[in-house]
């Protein structure tokens, strides 16, 4: 599949996933690039349907796209709660386990994600997978110390990458932190590897997202296909 | 016991501590005030007795502080070991489970303790108790979604309040974050509420610091007292 193609999927995903907002909602947007769909759809509805609906985001790249739509972004402690929030994922397995962070963006999305009533990922076919892991996992990761974790993370056998951007430098969050990427292949014990990551100090969150999803959207050449999570 | 006597304390401890730094170590040192006393004594070993070793700080204030005497002050990725750290603590019990992070600095003091060989508490006796809790428990919190972790707080029963300096304005920690203090008066079961925080999305760290210590130096009028820590 080549690009064009992969983007008409996750298109079509985000204009499908953007009929759940509906007048007076609440809605959380995430981040990344089938989300850009999502928001450009919402933007036409606000344009062309009257559609209103305040918006929580999950970083500055898509406030400001949804901002240059007129969407009504607010903060999130100034909403008591987020009717649905809709974002984008990197992988995710059949029991709804997934990884997300690709973009960075993790930290405020897995905030946003906490306080949604109900959440909803959209992906093109390719990110639906049998075993998390082949996507290098991000962790987010105090720059204090940082070396040290990554050592840590190197004696476990966890690969561990310094995320780095175009010029050499290291990549920041919003939240001025490190991404640290494992190459871990296959998770087996996402639960597992959860809980050893988010008791290492300097680590601040990590993208496993796990049995938080209720819906998965995929982007699919014959048409959105809606995975339905009744574990949750 | 007033404030003078309390300081007299704290100064005996910090005194007795700054003999266990030696030439050539890699030293960590803490915040606050009883580690003032240590590091003003550490100055005078370097001017007078020519000591000489390597400092890694837990907060700008100490930093300042130890470089105004000539102390070396390194980053903590510039060194792969510490030997010793020498911190303050808020409470302590006699299972050497502690809280910290009063001065607002115990996510580094908690990322120095833990690439530490040796953890060293100095405190005055009044720190010495038998149930920790009544010292609210500082918690680092994402200033993003924050007013949402202290309200699941609340509803925990955990009586969160947001830190404000004397201006009303929320305290930020050398990373920039909120801090909350619990209320929480008793701390029954220490490791299981420092379960539930870390696994709070939203949560840094928390100022619980679970036998992780070895020795604690406490200022008595009958001259410092050491607690040995026999489980770690």
């Amino acid at each position: 599949m080549d690009k064009a193609q992969q983007d008409a999927l996750k298109k079509a995903a985000g204009i499908e996933a953007a009929k759940l907002v509906e007048n007076g909602m609440i809605a959380g947007l995430g981040t990344g690039s089938t989300v850009k769909f999502l928001v450009d759809e919402l933007g036409r509805r606000v344009k062309e349907e009257g559609l209103q609906f305040t918006g929580v985001t999950t970083s500055r790249r898509t406030q400001a796209q949804a901002e240059s739509y007129g969407i009504k972004i607010v903060d999130i402690d100034d909403v008591d709660h987020i009717d649905v929030t809709i974002d984008g994922a990197d992988e995710v397995d059949k029991d709804f386990n997934g990884i997300k962070g690709g973009g960075a963006a993790l930290l405020w999305e897995k905030i946003v994600a906490t306080n949604s009533d109900r959440i909803v990922w959209i992906v093109d076919e390719s990110k639906v997978v049998d075993t998390i892991g082949k996507f290098p996992l991000p962790v987010e990761v105090i720059p204090f110390g940082a070396g040290h974790v990554i050592k840590k993370f190197e004696a476990k056998g966890y690969k561990p990458v310094l995320r780095l951007d175009a010029d050499g430098k290291e990549v920041r969050t919003d939240e001025n932190n490190y991404v640290v990427d494992l190459h871990l292949e296959k998770i087996e014990h996402p639960f597992d590897l959860a809980e050893d990551l988010i008791n290492t100090v300097g680590v601040v969150e990590h993208g496993l997202f796990l049995n938080m999803v209720d819906k998965v959207i995929v982007g699919d050449p014959n048409g959105p296909r809606v995975l339905t999570n009744g574990n949750k």
